[in-house]
């Protein structure tokens, strides 16, 4: 069995290979930019770890995990030009090196590509994957659909931030995971378990991000804390925040909210300290350890040998530490 | 056999049942907009009407052709936001009644929901159709980018043209015969000749646009003439007069094409002049035509009975004519 870093290197080098052809470069050249401007490859090498559980060796998966990887690639560059983003992993985005018809035009074909691996599935589970992969896709648009429409509501509450998230982050993982342990031959059971795991997967991951916003720390993290607060994004310290905070606490945050020219280190300093006083540290803390132990109660549910599932109790712990 | 426009009718009411979501309404909302916008549904008709040509009846292709027609449609979102278009058939473009944001992200939507109808095809056929849908969507994106390319460029040639139509306009033409073949069992002969007839079929609708622009009855085809020849639009006329054209002709065709303050009536005028001067209108014509009888060769070396052949063989006079 290959370790989670052989598989992201399997991902690496599979993806330099890509049958993606040169001419228009206008077309294609953003495409390979954007595909080898990095990323940790986690969901591909992740489906490629599931396959291994039910299967000799990763290779049935390989099409699968390299479709959904280039398909999330392509939701980010679209995401970009929607969010304005000017760098993404320390690079120009698409839309800032070329333009912004140029990056709809190349994410959209960036769309097809991913579907075109999809051809090289073995026949007797394409059509399975196939209506997987379109489900899944769908749902990461309404997910992002719902993050705009956050940011224009007055109010969005827990339920909704978490459905929200379901949908753009955990549901491609689930599917990453599902897809794998379908490649590997996993019975239905199996797959449906590994959907789980994934969406409990996405959605700690995603609110690990919301807390380390707050609570990480910079050094460790690489990444100045504060940027959710700063653009009042509705995350789910900042709901919780609303839902929670009486008297002062609420009149500061109220203040904080509508004051846009203040110092931006004040405002984050200030902000940080009401979650404290409303002990959100420890409440989504707590959260977050909850999804991580329905992520370990799935594993005690498969009939797979314990130390086959070494590198998976492996990967868990280490998302858990954000240590990747 | 069911006539061309009943199987527009099929379509236009296999849309209306779409098994679209209906919440976010942001994202679905402009789906349905788009696809209720109408359209004269000449893809996916064809794709039923020869599937019709080897099968009881067109069932087996519905899917196909209403990915097809989405697909189309789909295109034309994105489009028309690349060419900042504001209006399309006659109602405001999707990112003019909603934003850009939205046109990007129901597009792409729209693009996962044609792609959608494709799990409904019988299986032994659902892969190889797959993957010619997969090679014409990309092949459409290159024909879009060598547009957007052309209108940055210097000079074209006429085979570059020819090339960039057939890539934007003729393959998904050609697939949407194509797969209507298959889908109605044909053999691979059939359904490469099928292919040719729409690249055929596709590159005359084409030119017959750039014809019509300049030389068409605008009382008839109920569009004014000239809009190609005031945005210096690199078509098949423009790009063969400069080819043609000395002297005189050669000047004056320079000075209109930088003169851009001038009264759009007097360029019009003074462009057809030129293009006439050098038969251009006869020359388009002929090369028009030329792939209307290439059309009528390839269901000459079909064996199928002429009495199943009368409603293509009126199809294409019809679009000869310009008369759907």
């Amino acid at each position: 069995m290959h370790t989670l870093v052989e598989l992201q290197k399997v991902i690496e080098v599979k993806l330099k290979e890509k049958k993606c052809k040169e001419t228009p470069s206008e077309l294609y050249q953003p495409i390979v930019y954007a595909l080898e401007a990095g990323g940790k490859r986690i969901r591909p090498a992740l489906c490629l770890m599931i396959c291994q559980l039910f299967a000799e060796d990763y290779s049935n998966a390989l099409p699968a995990a390299l479709a959904l990887e280039i398909f999330h690639n392509f939701t980010l560059l679209h995401d970009d030009i929607m969010d304005k983003a000017e760098m993404r992993r320390n690079k120009l985005t698409v839309h800032k090196k070329w333009d912004e018809n140029t990056a709809i035009l190349s994410g959209d074909a960036m769309m097809i590509l991913a579907y075109s691996y999809l051809e090289d599935l073995p026949d007797e589970i394409q059509t399975r994957i196939f209506i997987l992969f379109n489900k899944t896709a769908l749902e990461v648009c309404e997910g992002q659909q719902y993050d705009i429409n956050f940011e224009h509501r007055e109010t969005v509450n827990i339920d909704e931030y978490l459905e929200m998230i379901r949908l753009k982050t955990a549901v491609l993982i689930a599917a990453c995971l599902q897809i794998g342990a379908i490649c590997g031959g996993s019975n239905n059971q199996e797959a449906e378990l590994m959907y789980n795991l994934g969406i409990h997967m996405g959605l700690a991951f995603q609110l690990q991000d919301d807390y380390l916003d707050s609570f990480g720390d910079p050094v460790i993290f690489g990444k100045k804390n504060g940027g959710d607060i700063i653009a009042n994004k509705k995350t789910f310290l900042l709901i919780k925040a609303l839902e929670l905070a009486k008297g002062d606490d609420l009149n500061e945050l109220t203040y904080w909210l509508q004051e846009t020219n203040s110092k931006a280190d004040e405002k984050i300093k200030s902000v940080i300290e009401i979650y404290r006083n409303l002990c959100l540290d420890q409440i989504l803390r707590k959260k977050i350890d909850d999804y991580y132990i329905k992520c370990k109660d799935v594993l005690k549910k498969l009939n797979i040998e314990e130390n086959k599932l070494i590198s998976l109790h492996h990967f868990i712990d280490k998302l858990a530490a954000r240590n990747l």
